[in-house]
Parts: C-alpha cells; structure tokens; sequence
C-alpha cells in the first residue's frame, strides 16, 4: 500500500468504526513504515455462516486494503466446548469450511488475500506456555472481573459455567500468542477488550489497541426470532431462497431505527462498492472473480447504492453516495420497503454469484461441506424392509437365541455395520428385542 | 505383601481414618491380587515442611506396607500460582527437598520406599490431553459447584480468584492423570473429592476411591497464632529447639480437645510404633537407618507409647498399648501435662535423630536445601560503612549530578551491582538522594 500515506491507511483501518482503543499505537507503526500492522479477528466455527458475516468480513476487507496482516482466528476449541456433542474433528471440517468460504467471498469483493490468514485455535492454545499463562491468568482475575468482561458476550445462564469465566482471558491470550497489534471486533466485545488491556500487562505483555465495529441488526429485524433458521440467508442460498428471506425481512416503511435490510445497505453493501470505487480510482485493475458491480450502469461515479423505482411509481433510479442520504429519504418514506428490498435482493444476489460459482467449482469445498455439515446434505433414500423383505444374509447378525451368532444387540449391530449394514431404530431405547422380533422396528439400508 | 491377606492389607489402608468413600472397589483389587493398589497425596512444595506432615506421612507409611503404590504429587503449578513472586524454578528446589526429607522419614519409620514415586504436577499438568480436559472439565462445571466444592481449601477472600475455582477440577483430573485407584487426604477435602467422584464420570473417567484422615490440630494448639513461625517444628531442628516449641505449646492440664500435643502422640507416634512392631510380629528385621525406640525398654510388647513421671511423683513409667488409654488418663489428669511434654520431646528427638543424620551427610540435600530456602542460610555479614569508610571506587556508581558518571538511580545500582556491591536502602521508597548523598541510609556491603 506504498501509494498511501501512513495518514490515509490509519483512516481507512479505523473508518465506520464504533469505537477505537489505543489508535495512536496502530498509527505510530504505520508512521514507522517497517513493517505490516496486524489484527486478529476471532469466530467459532460452529453452525453455516450467514450473510450477517459480511459485517466484519467487509471491515477486514479494509483493513486487508490498508496492507494490514488480517489472522482470522477459528476458535475451534471453544466451538467444541460450547456444544460437547459436535466432536473436534467435526469443528476442523467447519474451520475448513469458513477459510475456503471466507477467501471466496473475499475475491468477490476484489480485496487481495495474500494478507489474510487462517490460525486454528487448536494450533497453540493447547501448548504448554499458553496454558501456564492461563494458570497465571487465573491467578490473577478476580471472578468478579471475569463475570464483568464476559457480561454481554458469555450466554447468561441461571447456573453459569466456569468456561465463561475462562473465555475473556483466553481470548486476551490469543492477542498475544498471535502476536497482533490490534484485536477487531463487535462492540459487544468491548467489556472483553478493556478486560485484555487491564490484565495483558500483569503477565508482562503489550496492551493492544481495540477496534470495534457498531452492532448492526440481523436481517431478520429484531422482531423476529433469531432461532429461526429460515430467515437466515446462507452464502449458498439460491437467489429464489435470498429473494423469499429478504422479502419476509421486517422492515416497515419510514422505520429507520432496527431496520436489519437497511442497515445492511450501509454496514456492507456500500462499503464493498466504495472499496471497489477506491481500486479504479487507484488505477488498479479489478481481479477476475470480483461481482460485477450493483451500482446502476447510469448512476455518477461516486454512487454507493441505487435504488430503482417501478414506473407506475415513476420509474427511474435514486442513487447514493452516502448512508445518511439514503437513510433520510427512507425515514421520509421516499424510498418504499418493497424497493429496497429488491435492490438488497438484487445487490446480495449480485454479489453472491461468483461466491457461488467459484465453491461449486471447487471440489475439495463440496468434500469439506459434506463433512462439515453432513445433515445438510441430500440423504440416501432408506429402503424400508419389513421380515418378508429382509436379506437372508442379515441372520447372522441376530443374537444367538434367534438363530443368529453375535451374543449382544451392541455385537449384532457392529457386525452389521461392519458388513454395510445400517440399522435405525424407530424406539428411543433399543433392546435385544427389537433386533430379533420386530424388522418392523428397524430400517436397514445399505 | 503376600503374607497379608486381601483383608489384612484393606485394614491395614483403612485404619486409623476418618472416612472412606469407594472402598469396595480398592478390597475388588486387594482381593484378585494381580497388581499393587495405586494411591495418590498431594501437597503443595511451598514452605519448609513442619512435623505436621508426620500426620499424613504416617498414614502413608500404612498404604505403603500394605503394597500400595504410592504417588506423592508435588503441585508445583499450583504452589507457584499461589504465590507469584517466587520462580518456578524456587519452586521445583523446594520439591527436590521435600522429596529427600520424606524418603529419610519413611527410612526412620521403617517403612520400604520401593512403592513410594514422586510426581511433579507441570510433568503433566500443561500437557495438551491435561488441558483439553481442563476446558471439557470447566464446560461441564457450574460456578456454583467448583466454590461449594473449595469451599474448606481454597482461601475464603473477599474477591475470589479464578484459580480458586479451577482448583477441585485440576484435583480431579490428577487422579486420571495419576492413574491411582484412591486419593488420600485430609477431611477438610472431602467436598473437593465428592466433586471429583461426581464430575470424572462426566468426562468418561473412572470414580476413584477416596481415603481421609481426621483433621489433628497442630502442635501450636489452637490458642497460639499458626502464623507464628516460631511455634511450628522444623523436621530439622535441634532437639534444644525442639524441646522449647513443644514446652511452649498449648496443652492444659485435663484438656483433651485441641491438645495438639496429645494428638501427635495418637497420629504419629503410636501409629510409628505400630509399625515397627508389626514388622518384628512379621518377622522382618529392621531395616538401618530406623529411628530407635521411644518406649520404655521395660514396656510390655505391645505398648505403643510410655510416659516416665519424675520420682517426686512416684517415678517408673505408664505404658499404653492403645491412644484411647492415655487420653482418659490425661482427661483424669493421671498425666501431667509437663510430662507428656517430655515424653514427646524426647520421642520426636529420637524419630528424627536419623533423619538429620542422613540429611546432613547427604551433600546433594545441602546443596538443594540452600537453592530451596535460600533465605535461611547463614547471611555473610555486612560490612556497614559510613561517609568516612566509603571505598573511593564508589563514586561512579553515583548519579552525575553527584559526579558519578550514572545517569539515573537505577543505573548507579545496577553498576555497583554488577561489581559486586549491595546497596539497601533503609527508606520505603528509593530516590536518588537517598544513593549519592546519604551514605548513612546504605548499607553497602561487598
């Protein structure tokens, strides 16, 4: 980034932001010149990302642009510990999937990615002086202090768990054993933050500066569950299924205040076509692989957003060079919920579609998909078999006392299965009985 | 142990204890007899151990004739965490001493030490399984459960540390670590054991038996200060030293509760001396190096302890073959306390008459003694010096203003250091006056 000043970098890593901690820090490297600034962004690989992801991931893509040295840290760990059931084998296969999802949908955005890199949380915070400084950590934080950093991160149970009072030192770790300068994340990190600034220096480390992004609401507005899984857009939506979910998105006419459609116009779509405005003006070539832009061919050059009008409502299209514009007009009810909705639809979709394209040619993506996610893949039909139907074969595997030759239910199963045999029970409970008696009970398949 | 049946050898672990959870399963092993039951204790190698330790150690003593393998952990971890400001390293010295003293114990009690293995907790305690198991433990355990579970361990303080909860969960895992089918401690653990009985199985790992021994109060009493250094007995110390703490101890005439001085006699010496005539009834010859007998050599065989009155008071010596005998004649003031006294002086003296022995011609111990407790070694003397006694060469050392050639307090000590110099400043605070114009207020010794 040699053709910006150490000046225009710093504004272009802090722009938008909510909140900075510790900027005089990150501007005395960049004044140094002599090496790359780098941050540390942290997420749990636990369930398929949405597109409420594009929030940091376009912050990052600033940061990226700015020459700053990006580590998107997987916390595959602590995805593990949040759900005991999911094995850690099965969090590295989502890990997988975010890193491969993560740079596709950074080479949609046309950011360079030989900055960006992936670190597992695995990879050292299992380690020996990490975990000391854990123990350190630990004899040195106050519960008090723990319960206060975590207060607004950490789920609020009636009986909390000790892991929520480990998480906020394990994450203050985490800046010092990825050697960053700044930690990147929600405003909702913030007690989290302060909590690292407090207690890294007790160990004999560097305080690190924090920035923060403004919490922006979901697309499905606040007024819907976020337990519902319907109005959550995946990466990997189809743009009928983007169309239906924004379409259900609430957002009322006027309405500016929680207004998840709107606020994503201004928290990712804008800032993806400034960047975007940002490489052409600095002669750059846009990279095979960027989306075409969602900008109207006509708008002027400095347009972040269009908005298209139907003709019987006069047709044409209003175009935005700022957020505030476009969140006055729809606060005068200028510009209708259902228009913006279709420029959302459309811009998302746009966007999406060499995201798409890219994974779907990718085969090691779609092997990493089936692994990471395997009950959303298309299941084998169950051939359904009742005692008529039943294979000769499967005799053997029936405990003795039928005829069989395997002494336990637990035997007769393995053994099944072990010749590619799948058995399912229907009951909650298994017993030997529903093995040897009722085939009605049981769904084989092979 | 083969001349032991399974039920000798259960009684023999069990006796003498307050509480014993899970004992089936150490008679299950004792009776297939295909391998040595397999305990731990741990203690934390922070201080010098006192005579104190004899309680347990005497205990130990049991599980080790009964053919237990016994685990000594050394929590060096956690003795470093409780307690910043030494090293590590300080640490591992201090358990390298204890390690040595209570071989030499065991030797003097006559009891074998092929079974007795030391263990240093950071040999497992940072390893990746141990840490994996430590987050799985802190996902599964509540806040609630781990303070109830330190509640009588952990110091009670008005901002409680974190370490404070992790404790009980690192206690538990140990015994998996440790691979031991029992832990034995005081019963002040009991509510730690109960939570590891209740949370092991939760991470897949076997319920371990758990042994305790009553709480004995010490030899200070519980009217006298157990901060006061002064009052607790060196396994080192001479028999005059010996003599003075004990005599200065608190033991009222008939007074039976809290009499720390009567209940070492019922813990430790008694308990000694049961052992070494179980092994003569058992044919063994003792072993060299054990202590001598403290009992009168008049004393029918199955006395334990002997008491000699003054002739004043009539002379000879009362011998018991059971604890329960002598504490209603204390209680009936058959015994004086001033002769009880004398009696354990002089048991205790001869107890560790061959541990000091060992010890001091062990020159390994000496050298590991001055690297583990370096403040209780003899202090070379100071040279105090004044304006006039000042060597010339001292002038450099001073700040420039005071044509030295140091530009700051620091450096001006740090110099002199270097060279071999102490400076002490008399004063809370240092300041540089107090280096280049007060010689009165250092002391510099070389």
């Amino acid at each position: 980034m040699s053709q910006l000043t150490a000046q225009q970098r710093y504004e272009l890593i802090t722009r938008g932001l909510d909140e900075v901690l510790g900027g005089d820090a990150i501007m005395k490297i960049l004044e140094e010149n002599e090496r790359a600034p780098r941050c540390y962004w942290g997420t749990a690989p636990t369930g398929r990302p949405h597109v409420g992801y594009l929030v940091p991931l376009t912050k990052l893509a600033d940061f990226l642009r700015a020459g700053t040295l990006v580590k998107v840290l997987f916390a595959d760990i602590h995805a593990f510990l949040d759900n005991l059931k999911a094995p850690i084998e099965l969090v590295k296969h989502r890990a997988n999937y975010y890193e491969r999802l993560l740079i596709a949908v950074m080479r949609a955005i046309g950011v360079p990615t030989d900055k960006l890199v992936f670190v597992l949380g695995s990879s050292y915070q299992l380690s020996e002086s990490y975990n000391m400084d854990c123990y350190r950590l630990a004899a040195n934080v106050t519960e008090h202090d723990a319960k206060k950093a975590g207060a607004e991160v950490v789920k609020q149970v009636a009986s909390p768990l000790l892991s929520g009072l480990l998480y906020p030192g394990l994450q203050a770790l985490d800046e010092q054993y990825l050697d960053v300068d700044f930690q990147f994340g929600g405003v909702d990190q913030r007690k989290i933050f302060t909590f690292a600034e407090h207690y890294l220096p007790k160990l004999g480390y560097a305080k690190r500066a924090h920035l923060m992004n403004a919490m922006v609401p979901g697309m499905n507005g606040a007024k819907m569950s976020s337990s519902d899984a319907d109005s959550k857009i995946d990466f990997l939506d189809t743009p009928a299924d983007i169309a239906r979910k924004i379409k259900s998105a609430y957002c009322m006419e006027g309405e500016v205040e929680n207004n998840g459609v709107l606020a994503f116009v201004g928290a990712v779509l804008m800032p993806i076509i400034r960047l975007r405005n940002e490489s052409v003006a600095g002669g750059q070539t846009l990279s095979d692989g960027i989306s075409k832009s969602w900008v109207s061919e006509s708008a002027p050059a400095n347009t972040l957003f269009s908005i298209s009008r139907p003709e019987k409502f006069g047709g044409g299209s209003i175009d935005y060079s700022t957020y505030e514009e476009l969140v006055n007009d729809f606060r005068e009810r200028k510009v209708h919920p259902a228009d913006l909705k279709k420029a959302v639809i459309d811009a998302l979709c746009t966007l999406l579609e060499p995201v798409q394209k890219l994974l779907a040619e990718d085969e090691e993506f779609c092997r990493i998909k089936a692994l990471a996610y395997p009950e959303d893949e298309p299941k084998a039909k169950k051939k359904k078999v009742s005692k008529k139907t039943l294979p000769p074969n499967l005799a053997p595997y029936f405990v003795k006392e039928e005829g069989g030759s395997a002494e336990t239910e637990e035997e007769a199963l393995a053994r099944a299965a072990a010749d590619g045999f799948e058995y399912k029970k229907k009951g909650k409970k298994a017993n030997v009985a529903a093995v040897t008696q009722g085939v009605e009970n049981l769904n084989v398949s092979k």
